[in-house]
């Protein structure tokens, strides 16, 4: 069976034998992953992935089913071969810990260390961390439209692929979700598992009657019941007639509206007004928003394939780039690539991110203070160090890998889940807002913007 | 560890739980797995992840960690884990093997047996079959656009999970695409791997030529170079000043109809008219379609993002819908489930789909000749047994699994790939068309409709 190792674009590959048989196998180099914009056109993003891209380089070693297909490739000949067979990772990675909230251009992983090691890692860092914090972001819009009402996951049966349901699970309770229906990831991450019955259980009895009164018999604890197979208010009715052990009941389609404010009235007549109403049916934060305002009569959202799937952006454009490199006994060079569009050259160094009380602001770890730190006297930007403001703000990206040894072990679920919470709250509601949100203020340290302009202008004369 | 068996919805377990203290274990039903409405507007779906679904139901067994799990839920008591511990699959099922070409309504995958088992797989093989299907589709797409051209998956990156790239890059292929950037995917599925470099190799050197002149060093057998790390038409002229050695170039940006009409101008005149131009960046069967059109030169398409999530609809609406049942010494009963909109009435029997020359027919075996052979006398349509018309015509649905044991060996990838090619070129262009396509005429053979029609009055009369 060929491993995670092989989880990766060719490129990098041929890339890396392209570094190893050119001698720039000691050349080292820091990469970035980053976005350039929020998903949904909101004002925020959530981190996530982190443990599950440390599971992928925790496990980073070539098997030998690996360099036997590699080698059934004829691209690639056995000397390399044998580097990969021994390879270990060495890097250092600093990254933002999961349920933090972060902003464009904002580096969410770093990578420092040879270049071969350091490249070979893109294609799996980008797919865990593009896709768990498209996630967790979409999860939190969700669970911040409801207001503080239970969000249930139920989104297996429409995510892409098993592992495109659990590790969408996992994120979607980073990002606020209470629970999920997908029992593998509740017991692979210790996420609360919840779930009722389907349509297919009513069917299967002669009369819905007496579906839901088998039901409150043999699930005495947990009796929440599925009106919508035949017609919605009857089945209301025959929950109802189901008595004591009843503790909720779920609108599976129609007018959620409507039929919440009805069954919420008949339940209160029936003395019921302990018993919950959920409701499922293509929603996502605008209709979870929208039935509310509104006055829906709605105690907990069972969210699918729009959750799950992100549906109305299904991607987040996370890219991996190289900004600095280190040639064998040579010095630090800062490194960005060209684009016709301002907003897509990439920020040059070795970056970290400082939060401030109302701003955050990207600085660059080679030409400041800590270059010393880093050992390096190399200061391209050739002015004097900067002067970060002092006595407030923190650092955001922290130490994962030293030399390839993991330093950081990663928080329990339920913490990041209280991370992004906590984080959420302290921002302003203006960042928050579905329609046109404000812009959170991310500035470049004005060396930092200063080296990138001349960088740029010394780029497009050697293009020109 | 747990195991996959866990990869389900909470309330299949519930229900399995339910049927088994309500003594209904022993009840047969029948499932059915469809789609409501092609994805992307179009015209057809192409069937996929069949044998990804058969792995998971051969290794479907409970684990004594999956028990363990499931105890700590307090939800089941424990004779009916140590019913899930002795669990073996039994039921029969049929599906359309993968590459069909399938339409609405058409059941992809029928499972027959004790209701607790059929009901159990539900959602892991909807997880599948919605997906997969779901990406060939969107592959062939892609592909038909592409008019013969190479189509390249360069998805990996922008993927949802780890294997929401794995087995888009497996359905991808089904549907068409020619190789995939991810190198787990090829070892895995035997699926060509294409990969050249990265803006990071150029710009890990001091000058884009020196980046060109190492890789065709390097690379001598495959230098393909990407030429928009700086300026686009100065990358191509340093690409032709490698010489000989150049295979082709990869436009990454930019205007890529006039980008590559001047590219193909610049290397004929320089002799290379075999070098071939590659396209990539945000890439669909739209886009390519025009560019087409308009008389792009570009031989290869490189999509990502928007195929390996079906960006502009990233799920298939599969359902998993009971259509009959069987009570222990009973005769079958057709079901059906009730809806406000008539679309969603699902048709209930124990269905096959025949294919005849210009139209498909959905019939019920309990309602025909078939239900001889499926060995029961009952009749619920009442009518005498439906004669289909005879000599012409496929039914779509073969056996894969006989009283749990597998009757079908899945074929190898690259048939199943050329299945689709083989009978998408057998439908009208009408179907295929992006832009209002033709409607395939599926018709419900007369009696199941009849029977269907008295099913939704009776429905409607107890409903009411």
């Amino acid at each position: 069976m060929p491993s995670v190792a092989l989880l990766t674009d060719l490129y990098e590959l041929t890339m890396a034998y392209g570094y190893w048989r050119s001698g720039k196998s000691d050349d080292e180099a820091v990469f970035h992953l980053f976005f350039r914009e929020n998903p949904f056109d909101g004002g925020y993003t959530v981190a996530a992935g982190l443990e599950t891209a440390i599971g992928y380089l925790d496990a980073l070693r070539f098997a030998d089913d690996d360099l036997d297909y590699l080698r059934s490739l004829q691209l690639f000949d056995d000397d390399f071969l044998a580097v990969l067979r021994d390879f270990r990772f060495t890097c250092d990675v600093d990254a933002i810990p999961e349920g933090t909230v972060v902003f464009p251009n904002e580096p969410l992983v770093r990578v420092r260390g040879p270049i071969v090691q350091a490249q070979l890692v893109e294609s799996a860092l980008l797919n865990v961390v593009n896709f768990q914090s498209l996630i967790a972001t979409k999860a939190s819009r969700v669970t911040e439209a409801a207001r503080g009402d239970v969000v249930l996951d139920f989104g297996l049966r429409r995510a892409q692929g098993m592992d495109g349901a659990l590790s969408a699970s996992r994120a979607a309770y980073i990002g606020g979700c209470h629970a999920t229906s997908n029992v593998l990831a509740g017991a692979r991450y210790g996420i609360p598992v919840r779930g009722t019955h389907a349509h297919s259980w009513v069917m299967s009895f002669p009369t819905e009657r007496e579906a839901f009164e088998t039901w409150s018999r043999v699930m005495s604890k947990n009796s929440v019941l599925l009106v919508d197979t035949y017609d919605t208010l009857d089945g209301v009715r025959h929950a109802i007639e189901t008595g004591k052990t009843l503790q909720g009941i779920r609108l599976d389609s129609g007018d959620l509206l409507a039929l919440s404010i009805a069954a919420r009235r008949m339940l209160d007549e029936a003395g019921l007004e302990k018993v919950t109403i959920a409701a499922s049916n293509e929603l996502d934060e605008h209709i979870i928003a929208d039935l509310k305002q509104k006055g829906a009569r709605i105690d907990v959202w069972g969210v699918g394939t729009r959750l799950i799937t992100a549906y109305d952006q299904p991607a987040l454009g996370g890219v991996y780039k190289l900004t600095a490199i280190k040639p064998r006994g040579g010095a630090w060079e800062h490194k960005i690539k060209l684009s016709e569009q301002a907003l897509k050259i990439s920020n040059p160094g070795i970056l970290q991110v400082r939060r401030f009380d109302a701003h955050d602001l990207i600085w660059d770890e080679l030409s400041s203070v800590g270059a010393a730190a880093l050992g390096s006297a190399a200061r391209p930007g050739a002015g004097a160090p900067i002067r970060l403001p002092a006595g407030s703000g923190d650092d955001l990206l922290v130490p994962i890998y030293r030399a390839g040894k993991r330093v950081y072990d990663p928080p329990p679920l339920a913490e990041v889940r209280r991370r992004r919470e906590e984080q959420l709250a302290r921002f302003d509601a203006g960042i928050k807002r579905f329609d046109h949100p404000d812009s959170y203020p991310v500035e470049l340290e004005p060396q930092l913007a200063d080296l990138k302009a001349r960088l740029i202008a010394v780029a497009r004369g050697v293009a020109a």
